[in-house]
């Protein structure tokens, strides 16, 4: 057994991304955030799909077309394949922790 | 966007299992338990993997072999393909809130 709030590195400087899922067609990801935004320059744009959820903290999804979405802990959303988004903001007061299910 | 601590019925005479996200090797889904256990009668014997983390409340895990396993928040565990298992325990005060990814 093992903790998402746990083993979380005192200094962070970039934002801390790891896999703890990996299956034939899906992996699942830990993210966690400290006022990062990413990726560093431009969009996201991924084979496949993404179910996103916030366990911890709060974080603002963008989309290209302008659309943006703010999620608290316990919110979550789909992102379509090939859909450009970013992480356009992340609270840099408390950590933000993600879960990222990356699916055929 | 959804919230996965919302959309819980006040009455839960069984618990609540939703599928949440489907793909082509995975299915993810919210369980919601109120003092239940379950299944009913024996033993979870499933033909995939599933990696199993509590977001709210607390479990008991027990499989066939003894071991139990108790999680709370953020803790998470995989169960291998066909590892007998069952929800022995389940907080009866709080609503404990599951995430399930059954993955080839």
């Amino acid at each position: 057994m093992a903790n998402l709030f746990e083993a979380i590195p005192e200094a962070l400087p970039e934002e801390l991304c790891e896999e703890i899922v990996s299956g034939r067609a899906v992996t699942v990801e830990r993210i966690v955030s400290r006022g990062h935004t990413s990726p560093d320059t431009g969009w996201y744009d991924q084979p496949r799909r993404e179910w996103v959820l916030v366990l911890r903290g709060r974080g603002v999804v963008a989309f290209e077309e302008g659309d943006e979405v703010t999620l608290g802990p316990g919110d979550y959303l789909t992102i379509p394949a090939h859909r450009r988004h970013r992480v356009a903001w992340t609270d840099p007061n408390e950590d933000t922790v993600w879960l990222a299910v990356h699916y055929d």
